[in-house]
Order: C-alpha cells, then sequence, then structure tokens
C-alpha cells in the first residue's frame, strides 16, 4: 500500500524513522519501571540542555494529561485560569481541567488566538472576595489553535504581567518546535527565558508515537509531582520507551527539522492556495496552520479526496495542517486539488 | 551491551518483537486520530472473537486508567467497590480511584489476594442508608496481586452473588493472559463467560509497549465511554500505535505464547528455589510470580545482583516475577545466585 | 438598639417572625434526625401542594448546595450545563459546580440576564464529539441576577427546546417567590406547570433563618438524591428545624406575602430615585432589584449612609435591594438619602 | 403534646432554650452576609479564649462539612488521613472525604475507638513512593464513636508522633464537649495545648440548632480556607444566626453544662441497667454514650417503646445516647422500660 498523506491535523501523521529507531534501540532486556532508568535521565538531561539547568521534566502520556496536571499541581481547586476562549484546555479536553483538578477556565474571546495583557487584566476582578474564583494561572498555547505565534516579547509582557499579579505563566506547547522553528529561537528561549513557570511540551505532533512532558521551570514548582502524575494516570510503566522518544527528538536537531520541514510546508500550502480564484487565507500562516475560506460546495468534494477539518461552518473556513513527513509534492497535489474542485465548483 | 533480564517485574520487561513490527508496520502514511482507524478498528475486532460478540473494547494508555475508568464509567461517585485490600486499585495506584471517581474502595483482608462471595457478603451493610456508601461493584485481580488465580468457577460464583444483589463485577486483567494460560482456558472463558461486566485488559506486561483496554461485556454498560476516557485524560492521538500493539497481541497465539511461557518459567523458578535450604516458597505459585522467603540478610546481596522486590520486610519475603522474555538460562543463573547467596549468607 | 435596614442585598434581612415561631414551635422533644421527622414530611408536603402531586423536595443548607446538587445528581461529568455568563453559578459560587460535580458551565453573554432559546441553541455544537464537553442541561436564574422575571412563556419556549434537544431545565430559584409574585403566578405555574426539570428553591432571601431545597419535578429524577446531599455535605442532621422553616414559609401565604412586600418597596424605590436629576434606572424593575447609575462621586457617600454594593465600577452602576422587611419608610428616607447624596455630589 | 425524650442520638435532642434566644435576639434588622457582622465577630472571640490567641475559627452548617473541609484545606489530594476504621468520616460520611477532597482513609481496626501512636506507625510505609498515597494526617474523634474520651496525655503522644513524621493532628470535635467535660479540663486543654493543628468544632449535638466550625490551631495552616468554604458548599448568607448560637455556647458555660448533664445522665443510666441482669454494659461509659448487650429478643420491643439504634446485629450490641436536656426522669423511666422488656424476653 502506497502510503497516504493528508492535511487533516499533524497527529493524523506518523513515527519519524529515527523515533521508532530509538524504541528498537531501547528494547534491550529488562530495566526499571516508572521512569527509574537511564533512557528518562537522558531525556531529563535533554531538556536540561534545551531549557535551562533548572528545568525538571517529567514524561507523561499525553497533552490532555500535560495540561490537566500542570494545573493540578501547582494550583488550589479555587484558582482558576486565564485563558484564550480558543484555548484546547477550553475547548478540545471534554472538561478534563475541570473534573479533574477542580479548575475553572477564565476564557477570554481572542481575535488570533492569542491572549495579550490586557485580556488577562480584564479578568483580574473578584480578587480576595471568597466568592470568586481566583486568578492564579495565565495558560497559552504555543502555538495557538489559530496557528498563530507568540513572540519572546509578547511572552516577556505576559509573565511581567504575571510576576506582578502573582500569577503562575503556563504554556501549553503541544506545537512548540512549531513555534519556535517560526522564530528561528531555541526552545528555551520562548519558554523560561521568557518567565514562563511551566510548559506542557509536546512531542507527538512532531514526528513521535507519543509522548509529552510536564516541564517545570521556575524555582519551586511541582516537587511532589510524581504523585500527581501518578494519582493521574499519567504513570507509564515503560516509560523507557517514551523517553526514548523525547530523547530522539531533543538529543540533535530532530524537533527542529521536522517542525522547520512542516512550517515550510504548511507556507508553500498558502502560497499555492491564495493564488487559486475562490480561495482566501483566512488568517496568517505563522507555523503549520492554513486557514482558508472556500466555496461551501467545494469543502465536501474535497474532504473526498484528501480528508481534513471545517474550522468555521458558518464561515466555510477549513484547517489544513502539516506534518513532519509532508513532502513539496504532497502539498502541489493537494493544490491542484483545491484548484480542481474550487473551479467545478457551483 | 548484553541485554540483561531480572526478576522484579513483568513489566520491567521489553517490546516482543512481533509487536515491535506491528508498529513499524503500522507507520505509513497519515490516518485519522482518536481511534477513527483501521488498527482500532482491528484489534476491536480481535476483542470481540476472545470475549464474545458484544464486547466492546476501548484502548487506554495504562492500567490504572483502565481500572479508574472502569469506575468512572459505571458508578455514581457515592457507589463502593469492593476489593481485596491486597488490590492495586487500592494500594498501588495512588489514590487515583478516590481523586477521579471518587470511589470509596470496601477492602476486605485476605488471605490469598483473592476475594469469596463471603467476603463480599461482609461488606454489604448500611444498604439504603444516606450515611453510607452503597457497594455497587466488586472489583477482582485476574491474577491476584499474591499470584493466585481465580478459576472459572470462583468466578461464576462472584458473578452469581453479584447478579444476586444487584452489583456490577470488574475484572483488574493486568495479567489475564497469565490466568488464562494457567488454567488452560481461553479469555473468554474467565471473563463475560463467568459473568464478568467489565475488565481492564492488560497487555503492557505480557509484551506490549504500552497499551491496555477498557472492555464492556455486559449489554447496556459503557455507552458514553468515549466521553469518560476523554475527560479521563486517556485517549491516545495516533491510537493505531497502540491498536496495532493489541492487534499483535490477540490476533494470533501471542498473549498465550507469552503468558505460558512467563508461567512456565515461573514454575521452574519455584521448583529450582524450593530445593534450596533456607529458601521456602511463602505461596502456590499459580502463574507468572514467586514469593519465597529467605535469610534476611541473603536479601541484599542478592538484589545486587540482580534486582527484584521486597514483598514483606517482616516476614523476610521477597517477590520474583517471570516474563514472557524470561528464558530458562535466566531461571537457572538466577536459581544459581540465590543458592550462592543464601548459602553465604550467615 | 433600633433595628437598621439597608438595600444591599435580601439576605442581609433576618427571620420573619412566623418563621422564628415555627423554629421555636418545632423545638419539642426529641425527634428523629436526617429527615425522618413529621415538620420535613409537612414540608414536603407542601411542596407538592404548590409545585404538583409528583414533587420530590429535598431540604439543603444553602442556594450553593441546591445547584451544585442539582447538577450533581442529573449530570454526568463531562456533561456541560449552558446559561448565562451573570449567573450564580457562574459567577458566584467559587468554582463549587466544577469542583464537586465537575461540570463546564457553557455561558452565553445575554442583555439582560436572561437566556433565549437562540442563545441555548448557539451552544449546541461538538455534539456527540469526544472532545468535547455535552450540553445536557440548561439553567437559569429566576429572578435572574440583573433583576428581570422569565415569563411562563419565556420558561415554556425553553422547556421546548430542552425537550426536543435532549436537556434538562433547571431553575436557580434562589428568588423564584418574587418572580411569581410579579407575575402574579403560582409557584407552580412557573417550574413544573411550564416544563422545569429541577428546582433549586430559596427560602433564604424570602424571609427564613436558613433553608433551600432541590426539588425534582420531572418523573425518574432523583431517585438516589439522599446520598448525592449526604456525599455533598448538605444534610442537616436536625432537619425538623429547617423543614419548619419552609412550612412556614409555604404552608400558608408567606411566601407570597414576603415576597410581593419586597417587590412592592422595589417599585416604589424605583419610583423615588428615578425622579431625582442625575439618577438613571439602569435596567427594568421586575422584582425586587433596583440596578441605578448615579454619579460617581455620589457611591462612597451614600454607602456611608445605608451599605450597598456596586454592580459595575465602570458605569457607576449599583444594586440595591429590598426585602420582605422592607419599610415604606426604609424606602422614604434612602430615597431622601440618594437626593442628598447626589445633589450634593460635584 | 408532651415532649418525648429518646436514647438514640444526642442530634434528636432540640435546641436549648438560651440558644434560641441568642437566635432571637440576633434577629434585628439588616446586617451583612457571610460572616461580616458582630455576631460572628463576637464567636470568633469566644473561640480564640477557649483555644488561644491564635485559634481561627470558621463557621460552618455540619460535621461533615467540618471534617472534609479540613481535610481539604490542609491536605493534596494524594495525601491520606489515618483513623480509626470506626471513625465517622471513614464510616458515616458517604464517602464525601473521598469525593470532594479526594482523601484516601488509611483505617485501622481499634478496640475501643481510639487510635494509639502504634496504629498510627502501622500504616507509615510505602512514604515516598510515587504509587502509594502518602500519609499526612492522623485524624481523632474526640469523643471517638465508642463513647471513648483521648486524655490529654493520648492526644499529646499522638501530636507528638505527628510532629516527628510531619504528619497534621485533626480532631473531629462533635463531642469535643463531652470529653473535657468528662476530663474536667477546659476545651483548648484537648486541642491545641495538646498539639492538635485543626478542630472540627461540634456545636449541634450540644444544644446547638446547627451550627459547626473549622477551628485552625498550629500557625501557618487555612489561611485559604473562606475559598475552601464557599467551593464546599459550606458558607451560610444569614451567617449571624449560626454565629449567635455558637456565641451562646461558648460565651460562657453553657457547653460545659450541656455536655455534663448528657454525661451525668449516661453514667446514671449506665448504673441503672448494669444492676439488670441479662444486661451487660459493652463498653467502659466515658461520656454520653452506653452501649449494651441485652437479650436479641428484648431489643425490638424496647424500640417500640422509645427509639434507639442497634450498633452490633451480631453481638446483640445497642447504642443508648444521652443529650443536653435528658432528665433524670427519662433515664429511671428508660431503665424500667428496659427491665420490664429484658424481665419478658425469651
Amino acid at each position: 500500500m502506497e502510503p497516504r498523506r493528508h492535511f487533516a491535523s499533524d497527529n493524523n501523521a506518523g513515527i519519524h524513522p529515527a523515533v521508532l529507531e530509538a524504541i528498537a534501540a531501547a528494547n534491550v532486556g529488562h530495566v526499571r519501571g516508572y521512569g527509574d532508568d537511564p533512557w528518562t535521565e537522558r531525556a531529563r538531561d535533554a531538556f536540561r540542555r534545551h531549557f535551562g539547568p533548572a528545568a525538571r521534566a517529567h514524561v507523561v502520556f499525553g497533552g490532555t494529561g500535560a495540561n490537566v496536571l500542570s494545573f493540578a499541581a501547582l494550583l488550589r481547586p479555587y484558582e482558576g485560569v486565564v485563558c484564550a476562549a480558543s484555548a484546547h484546555v477550553a475547548v478540545d479536553e471534554c472538561g478534563a481541567p475541570e473534573r479533574f483538578a477542580g479548575t475553572k477556565l477564565l476564557t477570554v474571546a481572542t481575535e488570533d488566538g492569542k491572549l495579550r495583557p490586557s485580556d488577562v487584566e480584564a479578568k483580574l476582578h473578584g480578587l480576595r472576595d471568597q466568592h470568586h474564583v481566583q486568578p492564579r494561572m495565565v495558560s497559552v498555547s504555543q502555538t495557538s489553535e489559530l496557528g498563530t505565534v507568540y513572540t519572546p516579547d509578547e511572552l516577556r509582557d505576559l509573565a511581567r504581567l504575571c510576576r506582578a499579579r502573582d500569577l503562575l505563566l503556563h504554556v501549553d506547547g503541544a506545537r512548540i518546535a512549531n513555534a519556535a522553528a517560526a522564530l528561528g529561537t531555541s526552545l528555551g528561549a520562548i519558554a523560561g527565558d521568557c518567565g514562563v513557570d511551566v510548559l506542557s511540551f509536546g512531542g507527538t505532533k512532531n514526528g513521535l508515537m507519543g509522548a509529552e512532558a510536564v516541564v517545570f521551570l521556575a524555582e519551586g514548582l511541582g516537587a511532589d509531582f510524581r504523585f500527581v502524575r501518578k494519582q493521574g494516570m499519567q504513570l507509564a510503566s515503560k516509560m523507557r520507551f517514551l523517553s526514548a522518544q523525547l530523547e530522539a527528538l531533543l538529543g540533535g536537531d530532530l524537533w527542529y527539522e521536522n517542525a522547520s520541514r512542516a512550517n515550510a510546508m504548511a507556507r508553500r500550502l498558502a502560497r499555492a492556495v491564495e493564488r487559486i480564484p475562490r480561495v482566501r487565507l483566512a488568517r496568517a500562516v505563522e507555523a503549520n496552520a492554513v486557514f482558508a475560506i472556500l466555496p461551501r460546495d467545494a469543502i465536501a468534494p474535497l474532504q473526498q479526496r484528501s480528508f481534513f477539518y471545517v474550522w468555521d461552518e458558518d464561515q466555510s473556513e477549513v484547517r489544513w495542517m502539516t506534518a513532519w513527513d509532508t513532502t513539496e509534492e504532497d502539498v502541489d497535489r493537494f493544490a491542484r486539488d483545491v484548484a480542481e474542485v474550487v473551479g467545478a465548483a457551483p
């Protein structure tokens, strides 16, 4: 069977060959479970190289787990999280933050998926009033759910506000590699260097089979995290096979190569489709997401050729994601499909 | 490096080669995430072949998740679970059932890790009294944490009581394959055929990299499980790679071969060590666990040679587990180590 | 000391004398605890007279408890509640719904504190998608937090939508008596008769010392509520003294007299202050709340004379509530204070 | 109707007249809600006089709320509470600690309802092991559910162990007044003076209509309790009426008089029934509970005359509680009833 690639999501892609090799290479004999193994130690070292010597990374199964346990580890249940109304934690995690951590999300409508300091300030009321959830954390998605990227300056501005108002800054970094690649920075330059306190580090969307990490960056946070992780059902017994993936990603440049490739393919796709009549880019293409507005009648026939998701039914807006394995041929073929189908649409 | 194997736990073993191949074989192009893929469909089919056409299997990351979500799916938070005091859910899951599902565990001390109907009946008081948690489920571990195995008759007796008293029967089957292999039965013969309502199916300890499933066996249960799973942080995005493992295990006889091997090696180890003076088997060896009582001073030196866990400090009792990859040479070498170290102990 | 009354909140008022007498009258000898007493039985009867023979009322301590336990009793934790962004459950309960019931609130901005069917429909997306909290209940506040009242027709329209979309309809009736008095209807006419499924019945703000009830109106709901109530820390041991209050309120016309008085005093206050230059009524006065916009500099001096809360700092909007014990003299004196202070403001 | 008193429970008694008067006296005009009132301030002062100047008391509705919120305020959800298997929190609160606070209770079987340091030490294993709930608090009931009383020395021994092992000491003081009266000590002498960190202070069983308090005794604890209380659905809006009760109880000697009376009546009852043939006291009578073993056939006929609860069906053991309002005549009449019914039993 000829491998097929589409543009539905970066988590529809498979495993990068080097990651699969790393899993195989870790498959030697018996090692202690639950993270007391050399692969996990090396993965934690790799996080320290990227995020600074004080970074404490803890491997978890998935992104929802990483986000929810970041909250559960650092917040009391009456403390709230300010986030964008479009944030993954608010929209796509089936109420897991509320259920497990008791956390109320204090959401702000945004134009482009990105929170500004003024958005946060607008939620800082009812302070010290026992009837109100107390804002205690700001959570931003990097890249945002709308494919936009926070610059280091923007993060620093948020962190400055957080320090001033005794808030913690969390980054949902399911696609932090795409953000760093887009900005041309290191990973640390958009995390601890900017004053981020805790990071959900995403590997799965960037070429892993499945592994994420909660990374505590600020001092004094998360000392009891291993209990939170176990109680939160995110402790892998054969952890070496998750850690080996993260080591493969972060030990060299794979994180960057995968993310850069995905980003470049998104730009290529954007350039190709914006030339097609009746197709309009709905948002700036800053990382690996392309949002486009198509003639309504073109959507279903195009999905027949290659699966993707409609983002906003009312606006006839669709989302196309590129991945670490997207090729120029994939993009060009898909752009031709778009042109054909849109051209044929009534 | 020469691969090393020890006797600390079956989850210290690696991935069976056929399972790793299955992961690699699934690594082709893009497929939809979250279980809407052919590997997951085939894995679910495989569960139906083993557990009957009505079985509904849902893939999750880990065993704690499988157990806790079984409770969360089927119980109201004021309903309790009767289980052995030694049960994994009661002892080794850091309070995850209480935290996520609100479930109180109604524990019974047992001799051999196995619940009897009379143990359950002893907990059936306070019924309809609003001050008391209402017993609503019985959970048994197959094999038990003490390495013992429930026979089909024993399960049927429990199921009969459950039916009579409006209780659900859950099996924590982290090692259900070892139990079936020990009994010489099919998997279904110790699950739905006996009246089990819901099963935590364990693959990780039997040669997988990491994949488990919640399997609803009785009609009408678990219809909304996918929401429980997502809210419970157990939904894998690249699920095909978990499903492919389960398909590899259950598609043919691998589940049986792996478990039989582990069981046989435990029997071999038991036979070897029971001949050693001053070593005494503490419990019947029914599956892949060997509990032995050693001279206290022999434990640490022996752990130096090959890592394992002390089970009961006071009794000088240790636990040795065999795995799918344990060899006769491993056993014989370890038995020689035991003999030497015990022989040299004061 | 001369008793003082202000306009801060109807829960700043005391106990109606007849209610205090009822408490004293219940203070005879020993009776069984936890609701197994004649006062509770009579209170439940009174609820049946008002809300129909199928109504099942359960006494609880407070309004937050009533709301949260309504959710906990009827919703799975991944099911969400559509409500106004200004709803008490969303704003003033410190995240209790999220913490105890796991419930995500799906809030809608409203002009006047009232939800319309179209507001609800706007939240009915992501249905059957495992990533999204599933809308399952609509909660409206009667009267709303903005002092407005749902008419029977408006409730029926919501109930019709709820039936069509498999949603439950909850009324937070902390001030349902004020609503009924304002509309000139019975209590039942704006509850079960309109298709309301479950009601948080408020007594505390209408002259009780402290007692509320969760009232299940639709068939088949809440059968296990007494366990939910106990686990929810809302079961009073000496329940007769809460039930006696509710009986005093509902056994005759006290509920109506108290609420009518409060409503009439709000109308009187509204008429008086709208004649004062530079004072503007911010909203329609439909029950016992008056929202007014004052010169900013008048607020603090006026609060010195008589305590009340600022509703919206930015708009210079204040809230004045009348209670069952507010007198015409209270109103007239306060209106004179307003006139004086506003007149003197720069 | 002639008031009737029985021996089922001290919470079956009514309100002491002085407490009812205090409620009536607080019924003057409007005061701010939620505890910002003079009665609450005076009640908090009274707690400071009894429990030391550093005591911070917070009024709550009920005893289950007080216990659960003590846990929620001071424990992380993976931290456990060591308590007697017979403790109210373990047996009679319908899983509220597990549900709201996530807390696992680590129960110890006891002879007399009282925990000893060695009982606690037996539960201090699995420390720092991420698979195990971490013991972090010891909770004792004063008086115990078996009517026994901890002496100051016994409490100090527990507190010493707690300090040494970094555990907090909680007292469920639903009947702490009975304990102090039995010991002839002040309330503080069996709380903060012994090293108790946090106390659930019970008023309801000692003559109040319904009011309890969480009292933080050790420094630095509970600073954020008002949020925990509101989120825990235990914040009374008209708090003055709860506080006035506590003030009436603690402002003078009422707490002591009520408790002493109840204790004396229990001793009188014990003396009377132990002389009856075929009646045997099952336990020492140290406070206001009498446990007796009767001929099995006498129980139901005796309950017909005067309601009480069977404690242990198998042992034919019943529990009789005296209350603040039990009279000598009540005791003597009931003892005659016992003699008659037992005498007539086959």
